[in-house]
């Protein structure tokens, strides 16, 4: 496939990247909200190359639902980086707004309970991926969204608040192949000055992960977006990345499908043909 | 000045935009923020027409240093308007993040005084309004910012939580002046589904608002954003919304500025010089 990358070359274009951009626009340095991911920990090793570790700060920002790994990850990640942070609960904002009220608390249940839980409401409707970015599915599915949703927009606000505060850039830590398909939350983790892996397929993330060095326990974990127990990303999907992103490069460069499964490049295309849903923005006159 | 409207068309032209956009998109409905100002009232009504005064829901959402007349004129409007509303303070969320305690509060001094303080503030700098656009001018200016751009993105945040349970489009009121000189925030009041006056300057806003039949108490108020005491717009810009309209205008027309007072002319064009930093979004190699 054409579409590949030289990991080390790639890493070096990257921080020369973040270095010119945070110079032109006079930023003073960059604030990132570490999750515990590959992708936080790959934009954080980037920045802390690019500004130097002193110039980099990072927001822990866990909740309620969060997996009991997300702050213990965070952490390691943070000490692997080396730089200044600041662990954050947003679960007294969230329960301000009243959507805690809207799901079970998840302390009274195993966190097994809670997972098998959450993965059935999400597989009560035929197309789940598709109805998330549709916004469509009844009442009931619109609830989770707005619930899912508002925390991911209360992490940014808050990642704006220490940035703005300091002088700094906001890091978003979006990769190609979540942009492709939309697997983001409009106006949440999808806000920032800065996306500098946003060029790059998940599976690219994973090679450039392997490149740096990230500690073995983040490049192994497997994917989530952790705003609900037990929904990791390619079961939200509904497709392993792997099949995702050789499915989106040949789709990118015209390339023929013939030789893929057809239900996984249906699947694909009917994902395709739901993003224009979640990149409505400011329509408009003008 | 060829940049005119008819106001009586203008309004059926968006009332049609609205109903194409929010069909087209299966939307049930629009969900806006009142705030007493001109803009999300002009908005409102275009939505009443457009959808049915039942499909239209009205948040009206102040904090502590929110004006006086700030609910009192909201809940004008939704009356006038004839749609469902709710209202809630966004103060203890604010609290929360713990932004009111760079501010002095605004209770134990009378409205008169914390306006002076925070004009005074806001003049400390020679040129505030370009300070603003690149979230420059020292450690105390950037409180300040952090301070008022934190409750508008809570505020956004908040409308999308009303707005995807209900599966309704969350309306947004910039309008042209705003959106070509910046005066909103980023991740704030400019992030929406749909913007039914973007493209028109604010005097026409007041054109539309006088067509529509607004209430004179609504149309004869000073336009303020409402998020610190005493900083309405124009003293926030610098500039009448009159003269910059007019000037703004001969700029995208490219006319000759030459009969316009030099002091105004580049009053705007240092704005426009700083505009950039406003529109900072997702800066990526992609």
């Amino acid at each position: 496939m054409p579409v590949e990358i030289n990991p080390s070359q790639e890493k070096e274009r990257i921080v020369e990247f973040i270095r010119t951009q945070i110079a032109k626009y006079e930023f003073e340095g960059a604030v990132i909200g570490i999750s515990g991911g590959i992708d936080s920990a790959v934009v954080g090793k980037l920045l802390t190359e690019a500004l130097g570790r002193e110039r980099v700060f990072a927001l822990i920002l866990p909740e309620r639902d969060s997996s009991k790994r997300t702050v213990s990850d965070s952490l390691l990640v943070c000490r692997y980086l080396g730089i200044r942070y600041s662990v954050k609960s947003i679960s007294p904002l969230v329960r301000r707004l009243g959507i805690y009220r809207t799901k079970p608390p998840a302390f009274i249940f195993p966190r097994k309970i809670q997972e098998d839980y959450v993965r059935a409401q999400w597989q009560k409707t035929s197309s789940p991926y598709i109805n998330d970015l549709k916004s469509a599915g009844g009442q009931s599915n619109r609830r989770n969204l707005a619930y899912y949703r508002t925390k991911n927009r209360l992490r940014m606000t808050i990642l704006y608040y220490e940035a703005e505060q300091r002088g700094y850039a906001v890091a978003g830590t979006i990769n190609r192949t979540e942009f492709l398909i939309g697997f983001y939350v409009k106006w949440g983790d999808d806000s920032s000055d800065i996306e500098p892996i946003m060029h790059l397929y998940k599976t690219q993330v994973f090679e450039l992960a392997r490149e740096i060095g990230l500690p073995q326990r983040i490049i192994e974990k497997e994917p989530s977006p952790d705003l609900a127990p037990g929904i990791t990303d390619e079961f939200a999907i509904g497709l392993s990345y792997t099949d995702l992103d050789r499915i989106l490069k040949k789709n990118e460069l015209t390339l023929p499908l013939s030789d893929e499964d057809p239900e996984l490049v249906e699947k694909v295309q009917k994902i395709l043909a739901a993003v224009p849903y979640r990149k409505i923005r400011n329509l408009s006159l003008l």
